[in-house]
């Protein structure tokens, strides 16, 4: 359980803060404080701890002998967002990594979930990737959804301590309830690394993001590791909208790439060149060319709820929590028993700086 | 005149700080403040201003008909470092953009300067750009300078006040002293675009970095405009060195070639994809070969002195004012009545970041 004083300090320091979202009251951690991590909610009947963080490999036969000294399970990194779902009072709801409730989430998660699971282990929360095209946060999905969502268990969390279950006990659950989840790929150990790169090729070709590999209770160590084709797509997917991420953001993936091929004996080819200087510069053409007709730089959004009033509290959350960005609701119909909801996020920064830009505005850099 | 109390103020904040070296005694501004530009200084014998900020335009034709009312100069944009160069008690310096006295520059000014300026001119600062492969503070230079360096008047200012001449006035000294200048194209309005477009797509061409436009006085108004194959050049020369560079670097540079290429109606070839994927990724691994040889990513240097004296107080400069960069001294020897000074910039962040990510390094991104 987590210390009252080291809540009231965080209260005091503003790193935890009071909301109230869809009849839930809760405490929450808008930033790491001390050994809390962000996102970790408070609620009457239960303590979630925020999702850790996972550290990333750049190289895998290296990354493998220096992170694991038992063997490891290797799963895939499924490129969605966590949210991490579990009972409170009579409902079932889902976080987001921020720790806020998520409206779509929760209102979908009965379509992919056996409900009974969190009748049946109150205590348990599932920690789950949401991925699809059809989601309101993020523009990548992976290649094998090809509409809608779907959820993806990959860990199970205790309440109350954020401690995780072991591979076993997770399965075990997993089976027992049907439960969507990530594929595991095995038992791997250090010396299996070449399976591992294979693996990991197989997955580049795919469209597929990379690899989480955890070792087992009691050490418990993770690392994540990335394809290259979806650093590549990462790229590709924003860089109409450059200014909305940090540069960093960009030069680390770059690295990511250039590494992987280190690391997979990739050999530089003009088409391999071409795709990395193609991402940058088709998705900068189709931002300009989207202001030059437009006016702004945007994106629409597209997903479907259960019920009106989770899609209206979607909009509700995105307007409120949306940093430089504009957030229009455009539409919301029904279809096929589902809530239809048409949304457009309109990026600030990058609408401004083009708009300076091309009416021939002076920039001291 | 610079107001006493102004500079007593800019002292007591470490805006303004004492400098020593090379027999001269100096107050130098590190920072802007108030209206006082960084790299302005201080001698007993003069107020030499810092050269000001010149903002970029993005954008050609809008760029000139939002910022140009009157007729404006475009010259050359030079790709070397901004030094200004005057008279104070005995001698003749160059100091740095930032208001060091430049070892180099200095040592070096009276290959290509006739002195006499100075002596019949003691009030006037020559603003040059030096630039070639053997400088000692970048890797970029004018692809029609083979070797060695050369000096490229651009400016004459006041001591005093910082004003420029105009533009008359400085070309009648230019050809009085017979000064080493940057070309200049002519006078032009904005009607003129598609002419100065043309100019661009032949210096693209040429690989030579961009103009800069100025109006005349009393306005004086400044742009500067950059070629694609400067900004491609850029970043194919730091990527090895990415790290030491802010991630904006790249970005901007990214959008730069992308208006460019928008602005000419250059056609988006894969060969132009091709060249900026090249960029990236040859750059990151030439530095990953290198690191794997040497255990350390890095540069050398070679540039030619007068006096070996200021060879070594180059040195001395650059050990002291490099952040994140080891400068290892090695060699300096004689050579066609030169004195060639050999030296090696190590890059530390770059160096430490492959060395954790090569050897299988966890990170939290």
């Amino acid at each position: 359980m987590i210390d009252p004083g080291a809540v009231r300090e965080a209260v005091r320091k503003k790193k935890a803060r009071r909301e109230e979202f869809l009849g839930y009251e809760y405490l929450r951690f808008s930033d790491d404080f001390e050994n809390i991590p962000r996102g970790t909610a408070l609620f009457p009947d239960g303590e979630v701890f925020g999702y850790p963080h996972i550290g990333r490999i750049f190289m895998l036969e290296r990354g493998i002998s220096d992170q694991f000294k038992a063997p490891f399970w290797v799963e895939e990194k499924v490129d969605g967002f966590n949210v991490r779902v579990f009972r409170s009072g009579e409902g079932v709801i889902a976080l987001s990594r921020g720790g806020y409730i998520c409206p779509f989430s929760t209102d979908r998660l009965k379509d992919f979930i056996d409900l009974t699971f969190f009748e049946e282990n109150p205590d348990f929360v599932l920690c789950c990737e949401v991925a699809g095209p059809e989601n309101p946060y993020i523009e990548e999905s992976p290649p094998y959804i090809s509409s809608d969502i779907s959820f993806f268990v990959f860990d199970i969390m205790r309440k109350g301590s954020g401690e995780f279950l072991s591979h076993r006990e997770k399965t075990q659950l997993i089976e027992r309830y049907s439960l969507p989840a990530v594929e595991v790929f095995g038992l791997f150990e250090n010396k299996d690394v070449q399976t591992l790169k294979d693996l990991m090729l197989k997955l580049d070709r795919e469209g597929r993001e990379g690899i989480v590999l955890k070792e087992d209770l009691p050490e418990g160590k993770r690392a994540k590791y990335i394809t290259e084709s979806a650093n590549l797509s990462d790229i590709k997917i924003t860089a109409s909208n450059m200014l909305q991420l940090p540069a960093e953001y960009y030069t680390n993936r770059i690295m990511r790439i250039v590494l992987f091929m280190e690391e997979e004996g990739i050999e530089r080819t003009r088409h391999l060149y071409e795709e990395l200087g193609r991402a940058f510069i088709d998705g900068l053409f189709s931002a300009i060319e989207q202001f030059k007709k437009e006016g702004k730089v945007s994106r629409e959004f597209r997903c479907r709820f259960r019920s009106r009033e989770m899609a209206l509290a979607q909009i509700e959350l995105l307007k409120r929590t949306s940093r430089h960005i504009q957030v229009i609701h455009k539409d919301l119909y029904e279809e096929d028993g589902y809530y239809v909801l048409v949304f457009e996020k309109v990026f600030l920064n990058m609408t401004g700086l083009l708009g300076h830009l091309l009416s021939g505005g002076l920039v001291f850099d």
